[in-house]
């Protein structure tokens, strides 16, 4: 008998018929002898619908009452997908974030998971029960409704899991797991069965939809174990993704995918004095305005100047253009200006730390194409390079090829 | 400065544009230098369309899932307030009924309030804040959600009105007040300026639709003034009821007014053994059936035998009389019916206490129009009758104009 953490997003459950399929699943899990906690997230739609309404009353109001309404959708769906189970048979008890508790800080609308009471929910499932929690939310110290930010439910399965010492924590969304590279772009793309959380984290800040980067931080961080499933197959006889300990995947390969985000801009400013915080002048002011930053360069100059490049998300490239651009004028550069029409590529595999060369087949395989390579970056088991936009699907076509990730062709 | 309670329910915050007026008057009262505490209902429709939800997963389960699901309609709307009353530049602060914490029984879908803790709110009051509360809501002793019931919002107005020590709990609604009869039938009906509690008890259960019972009842207890406002009236300039102590009402009349109901059907059985314990034996069952009964009336019989006469909701008469004539013919009685196109009519004033013939000079008024009575029940300050339903209009023109009611026709 296992302990089974399944998170539900909100297509999963955007109808009533969809909540009964859902229902259906968990029955079936419970039935094979597991304990099931079972996390959801709000009706597709309806966070949606709740903004529209906040936006209408006054969008600029106290956070604290955005995640007051906020935190309803999901509310909705636990006491729903509880009753749809009841109907079937199958005990079950909704938990609000408050219910549990989760404790978390008290940063509106992107708090911090800080504790999960697991007393209560022991007790439910002891006593033989399905437990639904409430994704994304959770309460501060002083009893107040707080939302994790989007893409928060994610986070609370991995957080319940860990504090149920569960043994899996499955997360159900739209595809059947991870694949070496996106199927719409490399038609020959494979699934991956296992992989590690490490080059899971790599792949989902690389620009992996899968997952959401700070559940697969918190796995990465406690050990927990992700299985990535469609809610789509009925039979749970379909493929799945796990993502797990390094130890605990026999399959060595060099480079495990190709991960891509076309969402960056690049900007650039040349010829600044080439001294001691110079970096921390440049983007502490970008960062003041709440833009994050990705990739940075830096050049070794002459003349005593020297050029310093960064990306950031493609929304911000106008406003994250204007600071610099200003700071440029401040300090004399010799220049300022950008370009929003790049993309990033990575390759990502823990195989990389006992594999040399591995950046060198990647930059060999993008020359032979003729493809410019703006920007370096690298960390232990990734490489990432910039490029113009136009060069993407190529890039990531002749990567997935080079490394031998395509598919073995139909005999 | 004074401490006042206002409610606002569903078509009063039925839209933002609604949300955005209501927020405009509780910053007049609050610059008018009075602390305000508001409890509002969900918006109009959002009760229903979560009820459907329920509805197409499945109507029959825990009702604590259901209390989990319909408590976020009254969560919406305390947040949309809060952002309101904030982007007018008016501090204020939601809380929903597990935040105050509004404490009632276990009773999930009709739970009953057993305690307010009222620090958090003085605290917030102090700091200057207007506090939003989501009415209709509660938790129990074990945290989980309970409702109070349709119409529960006006109970958690007046309970909170009695915690805090209020000087007023102010009713907003559609109609500016309570009235001698509903002026939809008696066109010369007259507004009432001020009644007595046990007045408004009495119309309330007759069937006036001014004010929850449920919240008069409370506010009777512990003798909570009520104010009864339209949230139609922009200004604060019109017409309203006060419902507050007999010893605080000047004008004193026989008969406050005409209360009515056509929602009640009669349901009779004859020939019954007349002896003791055969009205618990009749309305026994009924009861277990979970049928409310309101007038119950017991003839002395002959023979040894008895008639026996009550009334029911009209959506309940089946049901009821299917279980009476399943007792009468187990009972061997004479006979089992009823009829479902009923009325009672009700004259209600504290002034009878003092005055004798009141009773007489009803049915005297009743009689002079051809009306046939077929029950009567009295109270201490109300008389109330059971007649065809077709006679129901002119019983209620023609007891108003015999009472005094009528408005003078203006000169």
């Amino acid at each position: 008998m296992a302990l089974i953490v399944q998170k539900y997003g909100g297509t999963s459950v955007g109808s009533p018929e969809r909540i009964h399929a859902v229902a259906d699943r968990v029955k079936r899990w419970k039935e094979l002898g597991n304990d099931v906690v079972v996390v959801v997230s709000a009706m597709s739609g309806e966070t949606n619908r709740l903004l529209e309404l906040i936006n209408a009353v006054n969008p600029k109001g106290a956070a604290r009452e955005h995640d007051v309404i906020l935190s309803t959708g999901e509310q909705v769906t636990i006491g729903l997908l509880s009753l749809a189970l009841q109907g079937k048979g199958c005990e079950a008890r909704s938990y609000t974030g408050s219910q549990v508790k989760v404790l978390t800080d008290n940063c509106y609308s992107k708090a911090r998971i800080l504790e999960i009471d697991d007393a209560a929910m022991r007790q439910d499932l002891e006593a033989g029960k399905v437990i639904i929690v409430a994704g994304f939310q959770g309460v501060d110290a002083d009893g107040n409704i707080t939302t994790l930010g989007r893409g928060g439910s994610d986070t609370t399965a991995v957080a319940l899991a860990v504090a149920l010492n569960a043994d899996e924590c499955q997360i159900y969304t739209d595809v059947d797991g991870v694949y070496t590279t996106d199927p719409r772009v490399v038609p020959a793309a494979r699934h991956i069965p296992k992989l590690s959380l490490e080059e899971m984290l790599e792949m989902a800040s690389q620009g992996s939809k899968v997952l959401q980067i700070r559940a697969v931080e918190f796995a990465h961080k406690y050990n927990m174990p992700i299985r990535v499933l469609s809610s789509f197959d009925e039979c749970d006889e379909g493929k799945s993704t796990l993502v797990t300990r390094e130890e605990d995947i026999m399959e060595k390969v060099v480079v495990r995918g190709i991960a891509f985000n076309r969402d960056e801009a690049q900007l650039t400013v040349t010829g600044v004095p080439d001294e001691p915080g110079i970096a921390f002048k440049i983007l502490g002011p970008i960062s003041d305005a709440n833009i994050e930053v990705d990739m940075i360069v830096q050049n070794v100059g002459s003349d005593n100047t020297t050029d310093f490049t960064f990306t950031v998300h493609r929304n911000e490239y106008e406003q994250a253009k204007e600071i610099l651009c200003a700071l440029a004028t401040e300090m004399g550069a010799k220049s300022c200006g950008g370009d929003n029409k790049i993309a990033k590529v990575s390759i990502v595999g823990v195989g990389m730390r006992s594999h040399a060369g591995v950046a060198r087949d990647m930059f060999e395989a993008l020359a032979k194409e003729g493809i410019n390579i703006r920007m370096i970056s690298t960390s232990e088991i990734k490489v990432s390079v910039v490029i113009d936009e136009k060069y993407l699907e190529l890039a990531v076509r002749s990567l997935h090829e080079a490394f031998g990730l395509d598919a073995a062709a139909p005999a």
